[in-house]
């Protein structure tokens, strides 16, 4: 079982609130094992703490994380860093090399990133060469990565699961 | 070559108005014609057209629209309706049957959509049964649908590209 966290950058409380949000649901859904937020923001953290305990998991997420330090930090124990971004390389020619790894430290960005990320990543991918969304971008990456097994994950310890329905919305509590 | 097209329901001027940018933007940047938006948002449109002066291709975008009447005469004229949410069935399961047709009228609402909207669609299909994001949802539906290709298409009459880089940002003019 790969070790995939994300890291976002550039989160700004008012502005970025709801996006941020998306970013760590669509991570937790897809796969990855937490969210590290550069920058504070406790409504985002209780939110998708909220989520957690009643949809199952052990998905994590801490604000206030010093962004250099993570992932100097992920690089040292051996991890590698892929920072999305549109300018990258194409992610269908690069996430089979990407596949390799155990831990993998997937950085998102808001609008404006240090251009140092450029640099300290180990691989800079585009899901696309297009102005789009970092939650567009991570669900596609995170898709490929575990080339759509995520989809049948199971969320252990949930209290309230939905039963797919070709029509209306059904849910069990359990 | 398919025409897929998004409606966005729900969308409430100031507190989805980057959500649904986002929503926009990923489906030109995967490959949909176009967005219908339920409610009216002068910002939102002027802002996904002016990327694609800039960047290319011919997404539409239209606010205003009654979304039934949509519905309506998507399917009059032969489309199917695939309505996106966490109760519907896996979309590993049915998207190949979804893609035998080549008029595909993408739902996607925001927090709260109307419940008729389950019995209007043809399909109702999850990206995983868990709550995440509707920008996620899209991403990896359109990616799934298209089977990978939308990666690489390109976008005619662009002013600006991208050239894809392991490090740093290039881009050029056209």
């Amino acid at each position: 079982m790969k070790d995939v966290r994300v890291l976002r950058l550039g989160h700004r409380p008012e502005r970025d609130q709801r996006v941020t949000t998306h970013v760590g649901l669509t991570a937790r859904a897809l796969g990855a094992r937490g969210m590290y937020l550069a920058g504070r923001d406790a409504g985002i953290v209780a939110g998708i703490r909220d989520v957690v305990s009643r949809w199952g998991g052990d998905f994590f997420v801490e604000d206030g994380v010093p962004w250099k330090k993570c992932i100097r930090e992920w690089k040292a124990s051996g991890g590698v860093v892929v920072h999305l971004t549109m300018y990258g390389e194409p992610v269908q020619e690069r996430v089979a090399d990407i596949r390799e790894n155990d831990r993998i430290l997937v950085v998102v960005g808001a609008e404006k990133v240090p251009g140092e990320i450029y640099l300290l990543a180990d691989y800079n991918i585009a899901v696309t060469n297009q102005p789009h969304s970092e939650v567009a971008g991570l669900a596609v990456f995170l898709d490929r990565l575990f080339e759509g097994r995520e989809l049948a994950w199971e969320f252990p310890g949930a209290r309230i699961r939905v039963v797919p329905s070709p029509r209306g919305k059904r849910c069990e509590e359990i």
